[in-house]
C-alpha cells in the first residue's frame, strides 16, 4: 500500500502547493523533490487561489506567520476545499502564543483541513476547551494523548496525524500507530514540516486521507532510520535523509515498517 | 574565456545584489560565495536602489512574489540599468499564474533586463502573443524552443539563457548550445535560481552579456557533473555542488565543456 | 567555564527567539539545535512580545530588513529588556546602506542590546560620529579596531563581540581575544549569523554577558576548525560544522581553545 503510493508519486509528480514558514522552505521543497513530487511555494493573495487550483494538495504551515500570510492561507485553503483538493494543516507552535492558537483555530474553522499534522502539544492547544486549557504534551500518558487526537478528529471532522516517539494517526474510530523514526530527527529543524509536506504528496495520490497520513509518517520515519545509520550528527543526517527519500525501495519499507492498525 | 571570467570573479569578488525567493536564498548565496563572488540579499524599498548602485550585478527572481517585492524589483532594476549595471531576470513560474506572467512582463518592460534566464515554459509564457498563447515547453521541438528564445531576444533586446537538457543562449543572431549538466540537478530545488545568480556574477566581470550567460550555464553544468560523480542522491549532490564550484579548476572546464557556438 | 555553559545549554535547552534574516534562518535554527538550544523564529507584531517573554534570549539580526520587521524587532527587544532577558543585536551590513545604518542605531538606542556582535566594518558604522565618518574595517590596524569596539561598548553600555581573524570581545575594560576559526567559514553564508545565535544561547545560561559572548565565539571557532579538518569545500564544511557543534566534547575545547584575556 505504501509502496503503491510512492510509485504513484514518482510517476505522477503531483504538484504540492506549500504556504509554509521561511525556516524550512528549502528543506520542504527538497524533501518533496526527493520523494518524487513537484513542490511550489506561493503566498501572494494575488495568486494563491489560482495556484491552489493547479495543485494535487495544499499544505498550510504557520511556523513564521504574519497577517498577510494568514489571509493567503485562508483564501488558498477555501479554494482547495471547494475544488476537493486535500489540505494539510501544520499548526506549528499552536499554544505557544495567543496569535498562533487563534490563527490555527481560524484555519481549522474556515478551511476545514483534510488532515491536521502536529505534535501532542500543538494538537492539544488546537483542541482547546477543557482539555486544551490543561493541554496535552509528551509528558501526558499515551491514553490522554490519544484521546486528544480522537477528540480533535471528531470535532473537526479531519484526520489527525500526531507525531511523537510513536506517531498516532486517527480518523474517527480508525487508528494507526507508527514507531519508526530516530532521535536525530529532533536535532534538525523542519523534520515535522517535511512530514507535513510529504503528507500532502501522499494525499495527492491516495484518495483515502487516513492512509495518506499514515503512509507519509511511515516513510518519513523509515527514511530517518536509513539516514541515521550513515550519519555522525544532524548535519550529515539532513543530507542523508534527502538521499534516503530519493533512494527508498520497496524492500526498505517491507523490512523496516513498524506500523500497527490501519 | 570561461576560466578568465572565473579568475576575475575570484580576484574581484563582485557584489551581486539578489532580490530572490525565500526557498533558494541560502543556496543562491552559497553558490555565489563558492564561485568567489560576494552575495547580498536586500528587498526593502528603503534601500534597494542604494544597494543596487553598489553592486556589480543585480539578479531579480520572482519565485515567491508579493506586491511589495515587485515594487522593490522595479526600483532596483531601474536604478541598476540607469547606472549600466547588468540585470538578470529569472521569471520563475511565469505562465503558471496570471500574477507571475503579469509581473514577469512588467519587469521585462520597465526594467529591460540585460539577460533573461529561465526554462522553455517560462520563456514561452514571457514571450506571449501568438506563440505564447500556445506556449512552448520541453515537449516542443528544439526548433520551436529556439525560435521562442530568438523571438524574445529580439523583441526585448536582451540575451535569453534558456535551460534544459541542452541549454540555449541566444542574443540576436548569436547562439550557443551547452550540453553539460546532470539529471540529479532536477531533483534539488534552486538549481535554476543558482544558475541565474552565477549569471549575475559572470555579468559583473564580463562586459559581454552573451558570453557571461553562456559561461555561467557551462560552469553550472560542469560543476553539476563533478558533483554527481560523488553523490548518492539529491542531498549529497547539493553539498558536492558547492564544493565543486569552489574547487573548479581550469582543467575541469577544458576536459568537460560541451559547448557549441559562441 | 565554556564547557559548563555547554552542559547547561544541553541540559536546559533554552528557548532562543530569533528575528533574523531569510538567508540564514535554517542554518541558524540548525546551529542552535546542534549545540542543544531550542530555536524559535517569530516576527509578527501580533506575537513577538509574547514570544520574547517566553525566551531565554532574543537575537535581532537585520540581514534582510523591511519596515514591518524593524517594528517587530523594536517591540520584541523592549519587552525582552523589560523582563531582563538578554538581547543580542547583529547589525548585518550596517554602513552599507543608509537604511541599515539608521535601523541599527535605532535598535541600539531603543532596545539597548546586551551584546552587539558584528564585524569591524559594522561596528565602526554603528559607532558613527567622528570615528564612524571615517569608519573602521579589516584594513585598519588592530589598535584602531579595538578602540572602535571599546568606544561602542562604553557609549552604548553593551558587550561588543567583534568577529575577524582574531575575534575581540570587549566590555568596558574587559577584553578577550580569540584566534580560533578557519578561512572556510568565510566561504559559507550565515557563519556570523550563527555565531550571533549561539551568543544568544550562551547568554541564556550564563548571566555574565561578556563571558557568554566570548564562549560563543570560541565554540564557533573551534567547531569551525573541527569541521574544516573533514571538509573539501564550503558545502561539506557547512554539514560538518553542524555535526561538530553537536559532537563537541570537553577535550575539544581544552585542546583547541586559543583565547587570551577574560
Amino acid at each position: 500500500m505504501i509502496w503503491r503510493d510512492i510509485e504513484r508519486i514518482r510517476a505522477e509528480k503531483p504538484l504540492v502547493h506549500n504556504i509554509t514558514n521561511y525556516v524550512v522552505m528549502n528543506t520542504t521543497a527538497n524533501a518533496l523533490l526527493a520523494i518524487g513530487a513537484a513542490p511550489v511555494m506561493a503566498h501572494a493573495v494575488e495568486e494563491v487561489e489560482e495556484m491552489a487550483g493547479l495543485a494535487g494538495a495544499l499544505v498550510l504551515n504557520i511556523g513564521t506567520l504574519s497577517a498577510a500570510w494568514v489571509e493567503a492561507m485562508v483564501r488558498a485553503g477555501r479554494e482547495a476545499r471547494r475544488r476537493k483538493i486535500p489540505v494539510v494543516l501544520d499548526p506549528v507552535g499552536c499554544g505557544a502564543t495567543r496569535f498562533r492558537t487563534d490563527v490555527s483555530r481560524r484555519l481549522l474553522r474556515e478551511v476545514a483541513p483534510t488532515i491536521v499534522r502536529g505534535n501532542a502539544s500543538e494538537i492539544g492547544a488546537l483542541l482547546g476547551g477543557e482539555g486544551g486549557a490543561r493541554g496535552v504534551d509528551s509528558r501526558h500518558s499515551p491514553e490522554q494523548i490519544l484521546n486528544a487526537a480522537r477528540a480533535l478528529s471528531r470535532s473537526a471532522g479531519c484526520v489527525v496525524s500526531m507525531s511523537g516517539p510513536v506517531d498516532i494517526i486517527v480518523a474517527g474510530d480508525s487508528l494507526a500507530r507508527i514507531s519508526n523514526g530516530h532521535p536525530l530527527m529532533a536535532a534538525v529543524t523542519g523534520m515535522g514540516c517535511a512530514a507535513s509536506a510529504l503528507t500532502g504528496a501522499f494525499a495527492a495520490v491516495n484518495p483515502a486521507p487516513f492512509e495518506a497520513a499514515a503512509h507519509a509518517m511511515a516513510v518519513m520515519g523509515i527514511a530517518g532510520e536509513m539516514a541515521a545509520e550513515r550519519s555522525t550528527g544532524p548535519g550529515s543526517f539532513q543530507m542523508h535523509l534527502l538521499d534516503a527519500l530519493f533512494l527508498l525501495a520497496e524492500s526498505d519499507i517491507r523490512d523496516k515498517l513498524r506500523m500497527e492498525g490501519e
